[in-house]
């Protein structure tokens, strides 16, 4: 099991960094967590790698991005919008100097992935998540507890503005 | 075909960032070859995720660091030395800033995986690479050229210094 930490976010799925501000605050509860990502993703962390991001400022993250098979067929034939089946997975881990490589090195200039703090998740089902552009969201947390929805809600409203069927992350040949 | 660049280097192989000083060096260039990889190995892309790193500097490169499954087997069950067979590869991109993503999060905090430069490779048989640790060192640059002997002799001399069986990445959960 992972272990997590307790802040938010990163760079592929970016939740909680944009105020919510979608029409999904008018819905209940219950309605809004149908649309969001509930349960983790079988067998995530054997995903083939989409690529690498760094978040400073709070976030202060260093993530790989996963992506499953449908996933990576797609970013490799470019394939848009994204097939339903698709799922990204956003691996984040706290950015941390190393001490033992600076030291190998003879200087200060190296970065790691330090403790996991949390995973989120884009699951494309154009028919399912329609209302949030055919994207279901999921964070989770250190222990493995879904992200409330009113972190869950500011995922799609700012995912929208990515120009690639709402994803940010490219795929690093 | 990945795209490479000119300059070398990472954290997880971190060859060229020492001053060549193995004993190596007495051996004629032949000699040096046979310790060195000077293939890519097949399907390196697909590989499961170790961890990712960033090394600033110089360098300031953006790396994730893949293994064959020999290598995820061993890191998952926490095995050392590494078993022959082992192959662990680092793919290098340029670090840079993404304004897509800046403009999305409404300050300047992101930075991704910009064009490739080169990839890595370490590969563990204790026999045939007995006199480096027991792992060979390859490099390739922007076009899949080899590197040189010059720059490989630099690899295990750095790599000797961590101390967990000449390997510096850690596994990230």
């Amino acid at each position: 099991m992972r272990r997590f930490g307790s802040y938010m976010g990163g760079v592929a799925m970016a939740c909680g960094a944009v105020a919510f501000m979608t029409s999904a605050s008018t819905r209940s509860a219950a309605d809004a967590s149908s649309i969001f990502i509930t349960k983790i993703p079988t067998g995530y962390r054997d995903w083939k790698l989409i690529s690498v991001a760094h978040e400073e400022a709070n976030l202060n993250s260093f993530a790989a991005v996963l992506g499953n098979d449908v996933a990576i067929k797609a970013y490799r034939d470019g394939t848009l919008p994204f097939p339903d089946g698709t799922i990204i997975a956003a691996l984040h881990y706290r950015f941390v100097p190393s001490e033992e490589n600076n030291k190998a090195f003879g200087q200060t200039q190296s970065f790691v992935a330090g403790d996991p703090t949390n995973v989120q998740f884009m699951v494309k089902d154009s028919k399912k998540y329609a209302s949030t552009g055919g994207w279901g969201y999921g964070h989770f947390g250190q222990d493995g507890t879904p992200g409330g929805d009113a972190l869950l809600k500011t995922c799609s409203p700012c995912h929208a503005k990515a120009v690639r069927d709402s994803v940010f992350t490219r795929y690093s040949r």
